[in-house]
């Protein structure tokens, strides 16, 4: 690409993307580029949508409730993270929000809050999350977001669950023990248990189930947030895209 | 040891554990004890102090200004985190904290703050981020804090670096290449590099450095404290105590 202009600003849209296509922005949009960035026609910002790859695109039109933005040219081509889900059990706002963030920049392509015997949380707020995977997009320089999924019973999404996929499922009652992730190609989740750990008869279950692998993250416990990079960076570079 | 009263409190402390050892409480231990947790006489603390392993110690006088613990049993051997340590950039306080805080958990056994050239922290407190180390401890469980070190410029550190200790440099430049960490056995330590990567002149020299190796974190752009526990992953995973 040429060197001219390489947006500091990046933003999700909905709409497609290609060149010389006119953006028509948002209400919130317009006031976040032009209120708070304080951009103005000619700028330029960097798009992406989830399937058109990054591209950037300048200010045509600037208002306090709308404006144009008109794609210039490709700077990234699509890429979607390798077929890994992350099944997590959602604790404190801020460690929830952190988990989203982490998950969108090590790439995964599903987020699944569930509920365990020992989780906490009665509720999450999706849209919310959702958000926030958008905005970790927005600022790892990814041009992917996951879904975000509404918070599902653990024992619901396992009776339900298509044995193509395999589960990783990190222990804290594993801690010191050996537990290493096969490497079987294919799609897989993996997932964290909540603080406190699974239920016995969640443990029961996840080790009486074929596709299901119970993976060590070593001797120290570590918080869901820190376990989810963890697990993450052991699939990454064993199955995933960092090979 | 027994199951009667497993502390839930854990408490690092300066003075040597060892069965029927009283451990005389500063004012502000007392304060968090029987102010904050209302805790009283007879009620179990656990202890640490990095040398001792952790000990389950009873609540023998409680008072506003002070008190005294007495050590009843060993709840688990002293273990050191494997001889690695992790050189950062200090970014935002809040993200700072956050590295100290994986540091601890993912087992690290000294943390140095590290000046580059594109560093925008020019001080930090160290005492803050030390007490940060402390209660990840306290926190996660462990029974080892590592020292966190005064800020050091990254060219002084290089200059007196002890070459038997080898340097895994994360480089922001390499996101998608390959760059594996080798199987060597040894010291070693971690280098993050800070946002916006490191310089030319940096990142020539950590490339000119026998003992320095750079390694791959995927095509995705990881912020530090992410690339902090992915980086210890591999390295725990391959060379350290997750083997």
């Amino acid at each position: 690409m040429t060197e001219k202009l390489r947006a500091k600003v990046r933003l999700f849209v909905e709409q497609p993307l290609g060149a010389v296509q006119p953006v028509p922005l948002t209400r919130e949009q317009a006031h976040y580029l032009f209120g708070v960035m304080r951009m103005a026609v000619g700028d330029a910002v960097a798009l992406f949508n989830g399937r058109d790859g990054e591209w950037q695109a300048d200010v045509a039109e600037a208002g306090k409730r709308g404006g144009i933005l008109v794609c210039r040219e490709q700077s990234q081509p699509q890429v979607m993270p390798p077929d890994v889900w992350l099944l997590f059990a959602p604790i404190k706002k801020a460690r929830t929000d952190f988990i989203v963030e982490k998950a969108v920049e090590m790439g995964v392509r599903r987020i699944v809050p569930v509920q365990t015997a020992h989780t906490n949380s009665e509720r999450i707020r999706q849209d919310r999350l959702q958000a926030h995977a958008v905005e970790a997009a927005e600022q790892c320089g990814g041009v992917f977001v996951p879904e975000v999924a509404e918070l599902t019973k653990l024992d619901r999404l396992l009776n339900t669950w298509d044995t193509a996929r395999q589960i990783a499922f990190c222990d804290e009652a594993l801690a010191g023990e050996t537990g290493r992730l096969p490497a079987a190609p294919g799609p897989w989740a993996i997932l964290i248990g909540p603080e406190g750990g699974f239920s016995e008869d969640e443990r029961k279950r996840l080790r009486g189930m074929d596709h299901a692998t119970p993976i060590s993250l070593g001797p120290r416990i570590l918080r869901a947030d820190t376990a989810a990079v963890a697990a993450l960076t052991l699939w990454q570079s064993t199955l995933g895209d960092w090979v």
